[in-house]
């Protein structure tokens, strides 16, 4: 059946696809997927904590009593219930959330697209934290922004350094709790500041706040959005409180916006599965997620114990790190003279994996800079890997 | 906690944004979800077709046996036995794919989102069918091309036409079999020739084909991809052969381009959700396909046959329709001066309900049509519905 002499085409992809580059992390993911490293690369969540048994139950029981509801089309915006849950699960005292202003998406990462894709302009001004979560620059990338790397110290994002940046910017990008990639979160006098100055500016401040539940102390922070609900664009995720893999998240806006993001969504895939948000639906509604979080919240605070120990004990001086109080990463930064992908090269010769520092810059990188995730290493091998590792920095000092 | 006086936020968006409209068609279809309503409108399958036994045991399986891999993050291009799976099944004698060639995507619609990312730059010429599928020319409008309305006649496509309109033109989309919305499928001779047009020409050929399997005579045409593997671009979907709602499909591509593809997947939804792959994977890879389309092409050859019939007898000379051998759509074309989308108002008050045609042109549209689905409905429905209609055209002779 084949046709004859067939030109080969001389593909001619837009400009924005000349820029798409695959995200470093999960380049290093590949390599260090062996079971013989020891890997603090992966931006996974630990497998342990997935309760595998409680979906396996929702799945029987939504396909038993709903089944050709759940394998049918959907609405764009969500499965009506699942947006109720959310909303009740996001209102406080002060400030209600209601369904409306829900859009329920494939992961978290589908909202930071949508909201590229429904924002930026080619050259439109981009404000993000600096060092900022990859997956962000790099779903912002496609639509071609022009990136403005806003300060931070040791308490995050530097609120007073925005209004210099701000100028006709289409949004401020932050990650207040635990961030990925420090670890570092926003104090709450910080976050208030944020809140107002992002008001005074009439910029849209984007809340991304997937590790929020995973404060090892228990108390999460109060939201930004709770702040300012006409400003701020919230996005949540059920990745990291209950399981990545079935691709679930929201993002709450205002009414204007939100409206314009259920439209980019009905083209971009028409609606997030149905079956998956009945599922969702059916385990959270009663309260799971209250007993369920606390062990994830334990296991992790932990093994983060266990790395911070052993940094402690085999890192040299004149390396430092931050020392997080939730979610799932440490950041480290070493003499200005280590290259972090350099070290990396070593590392896993000697069968040990990071991220390194540079990628998550949108600017300028510091390249002495390294992620370091414990979540889903056992306390035996932190401890070995950090030594290793510790080991390798000091040849280099 | 909320702050005093926010400046309410002049909402800025991207250009592309302010062209999103939402599909007319989901607009109609809230409308007319009303039970008194003998709805011709939908698109969706029939819930009566889904496999929903075989689903649930096949969620329990992987559940049991592969629960944590299931619940975990996954690689952008697809679970590796699936891809092999969709290779295997697309593959011909003469013509071999591999599953390097093989994205999974969260349903066919996505893999029009993300061609028209890689592919069109604003004022891109694209090539569409009159009329074409009004999904794709949503999810090609919000990279804003400047669409070219290729001629189509009875038989399809008109691939004569194609060469005057193609200079510099990014892609040709086309939808081969039971076409959405005409019903209709292009012949054996027209496929050879509209692929060898497009590869004399260097033009990317896209296949969309969601309904080839739906054919009411048992005997699937060939695959344009099987004729030149290197020009075309196939669209392939789960969601007429098992369930839509679960949100899966694939789209297959030379390697240059599905890199590229699954980078811009990559940015948008990391991937598709990990257990779906893994469950339709085990549902389908031991032929369960085979025994279950057949149950699906009798329910929608019986009805259709019931709706051909009814329009035979109720519709006025004047009127002309196509007569689909299979899939799930009838294009109806009216006398000139018959406005659909005024009878559309008429008919729902009547209680009746179908798409009007107009949507479905890139550009100058025919008002004087409109497209029936017969797939929801039972087939004495289908007869008073049509009876309606009839009666409502008359009135307009």
């Amino acid at each position: 059946m084949k046709i004859e002499n067939p030109n080969p085409i001389q593909w001619q992809f837009s400009e924005r696809a000349q820029q798409l580059q695959s995200s470093a992390i999960r380049e290093i993911l590949k390599i260090t997927q062996r079971p013989e490293i020891i890997s603090f690369a992966g931006g996974l969540p630990s497998p342990a904590t997935f309760p595998v048994e409680r979906m396996k139950a929702a799945y029987d029981k939504v396909l038993s009593e709903n089944g050709k509801q759940a394998l049918q089309y959907g609405p764009t915006d969500g499965y009506a219930p699942l947006r109720e849950w959310v909303a009740n699960y996001l209102s406080t005292e002060g400030s209600k959330i209601v369904p409306e202003q829900i859009l329920m998406v494939s992961g978290s990462q589908q909202a930071l697209d949508l909201l590229g894709k429904v924002l930026i302009d080619e050259g439109s001004r981009v404000l993000v934290e600096t060092p900022s979560y990859l997956g962000a620059l790099q779903a912002f990338s496609v639509y071609r922004p022009e990136f403005q790397s806003v300060e931070t110290d040791d308490h995050g994002l530097v609120p007073s350094s925005i209004e210099p940046l701000a100028k006709g910017a289409r949004l401020l990008y932050s990650l207040p709790n635990f961030q990925n990639p420090t670890g570092r979160s926003l104090s709450i006098e910080r976050r208030r500041e944020l809140v107002e100055t992002c008001a005074r500016l009439g910029l849209p401040l984007i809340e991304d706040d997937p590790y929020g539940a995973l404060s090892y102390k228990g108390e999460p922070m109060p939201r930004m959005l709770s702040m300012n609900p006409d400003g701020v664009i919230y996005m949540g995720s059920f990745s990291k409180v209950l399981t990545p893999g079935i691709r679930l998240g929201y993002v709450v806006a205002p009414l204007p916006l939100v409206r314009r993001l259920e439209l980019a969504k009905q083209a971009a895939d028409l609606h997030t599965a149905t079956l998956t948000q009945m599922v969702v639906h059916e385990v959270v509604k009663d309260g799971f997620l209250n007993e369920h979080i606390p062990t994830i919240r334990n296991l992790y605070a932990n093994q983060c114990q266990v790395m911070l120990d052993a940094m402690a004990e085999q890192f040299p001086e004149g390396v430092t790190w931050t020392r997080p109080e939730g979610g799932m990463f440490i950041w480290v930064t070493l003499p200005k003279h280590i290259d972090a992908m350099k070290l990396l090269d070593q590392a896993i010769a000697a069968r040990v994996a990071f991220v390194p520092g540079a990628p998550f810059y949108a600017n300028k990188p510091e390249t002495n800079t390294l992620r370091l995730s414990f979540v889903t290493v056992p306390p035996e091998r932190i401890r070995e890997g950090i030594a290793t590792l510790g080991k390798l920095i000091k040849d280099q000092m």
